[in-house]
């Protein structure tokens, strides 16, 4: 097997050819060289990533490799089937590390030492014909392919396939990029429909290796690859896991009207199909994942842009079933929602998807990860009560330093290392910013290449200076979202001969620009309260806080003297900004006014004639912190949504 | 062995005799001759407890007896190691039914067929020693008492004493007490605490033999048996299942302050420990129940009696974590918090515990079966959505025949055949009604039997007669509950030389009665609307509609021409009690004014501007009906708390 090396270092996880039918493509090569999300970024590099081949080695995942290697004596260890892809999210997220580090002039030989070790012993697990999965070799799983339901291999070759392709676009290398191929090329000689004489008609309940070939396909030009994530993605909803919502097989895709199931598995399915509609055009496939993410946004997403209402089968719920204390949300849907929808804002240009993503990134994501890189939340709720009992595992409500089923904290690694990727893109005619960090951004108009540089303090301040730095002679256009959050806004800069449109959450500025020129996009960052539609009873008669991109929460250690269960907020008080560079390394907090409640006396029944007289409260000065900030101090209560009265 | 006849038909599960600490004794042999609960009795008798054999035998219950009696070929069937007790409970249940069908002077041969003969393959099942578990002596569980977390041998052995001493009670025969016997037996030579000289210290993770065990040594008088029970239950908190609250290990029982872990678990706990208080009369036990008891009232009790916030783990939620559309509320808790409640009323005679035991028979547990008593809820969730999906499973909000894991169907069983057991109690100085049903109870006043019949049409109407039928020469204390929902009552038929006292929610009547004397309690049962406590922020800005004892929903059935999601009540409008004898079997329904939300515009976003003006909506007449009767239309949605705005 040959390839040639032909990407340029930095390429992000998506790369997008000429004959994509995408509204825009991801830019080669960005660089976030200041600002929030390099902080959050060099911690990722400093702290997050390098502690991997550690926690890789005391879970057992290297372990399972050498193994089947015949490297190692024992038995398999951990518990589920898709160990080896925490192997891999770690390796996509050095190989997204060591391309930016190329870019940025670090040494890059201690991590590369470390990625090479890893790969080569993911190599020597391989088995001749391609087929890799130390759970099934092992001997711990009985028989490869017969749990397609839970066996998770097709799930653990997805994510070997992300970290080849990003082993191979960080570093021209194919060593991991030749594992991938071969397994995928297996894959293709054992699935496929009725009649096609491979021996299963069958897909894993467990979406991810999709979206992987369709990248594998962008990777290599072999067409197999992206037919075989169509056989896939279309075999769902017939009944070969049951109709089971959980395995994604209740509907056919393209008939689907709302998200359902397991929140992960959904969204990585609906990542494919978005990455079939760029890539093979089919109108129903883009007309499915659309309708989706809107069913998704308007009714299955808490205020944070997390995702998944249930910790029991870690589904969507029902329409509008969005609860605080038990919103779901794991890290890992939140990253499946950015993944799923940057590639709808690609798809469509439109504008609101990349708004979810800011407000996902921000908050449901970024929560995440603790402050110092080192522990994690596997669910993000908005709400722990006062009197929360932490029953342990994977799905408490408290930072864990890794878990049992560990699938979040590679997982928020990757997102962080490529994160430069979802900033920015080209429709070829100009420039879009969509996200908003310090760096320099690449776009192109008319086959030429136009640079800009950023600069801001977003999301502490509203200030966005854009700076053109390389432009052709030629117009073009420069685009930059008007979040949707955002009401208040002004622009400086403009010359008097651009032509301004704003359009569906794009401020558009076209003309011939010179090298220098700066735009002052200005947005206003006064606290706000929203309250949500009135179908989401979960927080009826509540507000929650807002500045910018960030929601906040309170939390108990802000508010000494009592739990959180009974403050209550004075909705038409004043709301005040404070830059507090002392607290959680440094945010902007929120400044309220509101009472605890003076409790009636207690019966022994809560439920009281509607209307009964309640006690005054006590003022209260409420301090709120960015939510994903929260649980980085000592345990307590916490809640985002605040009642009225 | 041999054991002597010494119960009366009739006597139900608790029998509590003359060394007991308890403030009040179940009475013997009453028995419920008309009114509501007759109606649900009878659909219970001929069409629930009837089904059972058939159910039994199609679950392969029935067949995992004869597969360890060596009468069958083949595997274990079922997916649990307490498939047996499905086949104990309808024992228990058809046990207490023979009772009362013998007092009633029915014909019993054919149900006393069916008890026998599957007595009868108990008996054959059991081993020579005394062990009985089909799971494990089938071979599909590995090894006696090596899996007490999910084992549940002593779970199972539980529920074969509770039906062996039903046996027992209901006949007078011997023969599953003898098969129960010998189990326990044999468990006291393998349980006990280190240096009894017993081989395992330990207990079942899942509770139950406890307050059997209590019970066995209520029969038979052996206090090996109470020892045992208070031994399992002090084991409890100190890390035999790594202190989890899942297995009720967190803390050891004595020192718990509030209701934690599986639902069920704990409140059979919690029963057994109230038999140890009335027993031992140990003060930190009925201290320790109290104090549980008040806790799961004030924060962890749904409106409808219901307990148990997660379908994940089926456990306590954080006090006031109370969902609607989550509501776990599983049929088997509501029996458990039954059971556990008595007790206590027993324990204390205070009224409270028949307060909520009202409630959640005729809520939370009356809704877990049918109308027609053929089919079951295994959670009893306060709110079905609109877009409700149904996931299938054990765990679904719609009605199913049987379920894989089929613990509440049976449990629904025994409880209803074993009912006229919750409804009155003797202090020896008189007689007590807790629950107003219509027929005919006994007490005892200076050792003296006092009887009186109850004629009523409670719930419905609000009239309750009391008539005394026999009653000595000595003045003695008619004690009729006032309900803690009811604020208005009359009381009719008092003779001018009763003392009356009204103290703590019982009205108690003093005087030398005569024979024939009647005496009318009438309950005003207007309809009422309800709030809850501030810190359920489930139902924040929402009221239900209450009756009586029953609590209401709205159904889509009878709300056509659109969904239950957009329905707002008017807090302020008229509610009209409604008779409608053609509707769900005959109830009262409760009728209001509401409306529709006319909805915004919608955009992609749930989430608004706080005080976003709301469109005016459409006016509806709100329909309400007995929770205990939702689910026995077409599938729909529905919703117990009703949003006021």
């Amino acid at each position: 097997m040959s390839r040639t090396s032909s990407s340029a270092a930095g390429t992000g996880p998506i790369r997008l050819g000429p004959r994509s039918r995408a509204a825009l493509r991801p830019t080669e090569a960005p660089a976030v060289t200041g600002g929030f999300w390099y902080g959050r970024r060099l911690t990722n590099a400093q702290a997050g990533i390098p502690q991997g081949p550690r926690l890789l080695e005391s879970a057992g995942n290297l372990h399972n490799l050498r193994l089947v290697a015949g490297k190692a004596q024992g038995a398999f260890r951990g518990d589920y089937p898709f160990q080896d892809t925490d192997v891999y999210k770690w390796l996509e997220a050095a190989s997204w590390q060591l391309a930016q580090d190329t870019v940025a002039g670090r040494d890059t030989t201690a991590l590369t030492a470390e990625v090479d070790r890893v790969i080569t012993l993911v190599a020597e697990a391989q088995q001749e014909d391609g087929y890799l999965n130390t759970w099934f070799q092992s001997g711990r799983g009985a028989g490869r392919y017969s749990d397609l339901r839970w066996g998770h291999e097709l799930y653990n070759a997805g994510h070997l396939i992300q970290a080849a392709i990003a082993h191979h676009r960080a570093t021209g290398r194919t060593e991991l990029l030749d594992v991938a191929c071969g397994f995928a090329d297996h894959i293709g000689t054992v699935f496929g429909p009725p009649g096609s004489g491979r021996p299963i008609d069958g897909f894993d309940a467990h979406p991810e290796v999709e979206t992987a070939l369709a990248e594998l396909y962008r990777e290599t030009g072999d067409q197999r690859h992206l037919d075989l994530a169509g056989y896939f993605v279309d075999r769902h909803g017939h009944g070969l896991h049951g109709h089971e919502a959980y395995c994604q097989d209740r509907v056919p895709l393209r008939e689907a009207d709302t998200v359902e199931g397991h929140a992960v598995r959904q969204l990585y399915l609906l990542a494919a199909v978005a990455d079939l509609a760029i890539e093979t055009g089919e109108e129903s496939l883009a007309a499915a994942s659309a309708r989706l993410w809107h069913a998704m946004a308007t009714t299955k997403t808490h205020l944070t842009g997390g995702v998944g209402a249930h910790h029991d089968k870690e589904d969507f719920g029902d329409p509008y079933e969005l609860p605080t204390e038990r919103a779901y949300c794991e890290t890992c849907a939140a990253i499946a929602s950015v993944q799923f929808g940057w590639r709808m804002a690609l798809l469509t240009g439109q504008a609101r998807y990349s708004d979810l993503v800011e407000r996902t990134l921000f908050n449901g994501f970024l929560a995440g990860m603790s402050l110092d890189g080192e522990s994690w939340l596997y669910v993000n709720p908005l709400q722990v009560r006062d009197g929360y009992v932490d029953g342990g595992g994977d799905q408490s409500s408290r930072r864990t330093r890794w878990f049992r089923c560990a699938c979040c904290p590679p997982n928020v690694m990757r997102l962080l290392a490529s994160m430069e990727h979802y900033l920015t893109s080209t429709d070829g005619r100009g420039l879009q910013i969509h996200q908003y960090a310090s760096g320099v951004f690449h776009g192109e108009a008319g086959g030429a290449p136009v640079d800009v540089s950023v600069d801001t303090e977003y999301p502490w301040r509203g200030r966005i200076a854009v700076t053109v730095e390389r432009t052709p002679g030629t117009s073009w256009t420069l685009s930059l979202r008007i979040p949707q959050w955002c009401t208040e806004y002004t622009v400086g800069g403009v010359a008097a001969d651009a032509h301004v449109d704003v359009e569906d959450g794009w401020l558009r500025i076209h003309r011939s620009w010179s090298a220098g020129e700066e735009l002052l996009l200005d947005l206003e960052l006064a606290p706000r309260l929203v309250s949500a539609d009135p179908r989401v009873d979960a927080v009826r008669g509540c507000v929650a806080i807002e500045r910018g991109p960030l929601v906040y929460c309170l939390e108990q250690a802000d508010h000494p003297g009592g739990g959180l269960d009974d403050v209550v907020i004075e909705a038409g008080g004043a709301l005040t900004a404070k830059e507090r560079p002392d607290l959680l390394g440094g945010v902007v907090t929120v400044v309220g006014t509101g009472y605890r409640r003076s409790l009636p006396e207690p019966g022994w029944w809560p439920y009281v004639p509607a209307g009964s007289p309640q006690a005054p409260g006590t003022p209260l000065e409420l301090v709120a912190v960015p939510y994903f900030a929260w649980a980085n101090r000592t345990l307590g209560s916490m809640r985002v949504w605040l009642p009225t009265s």
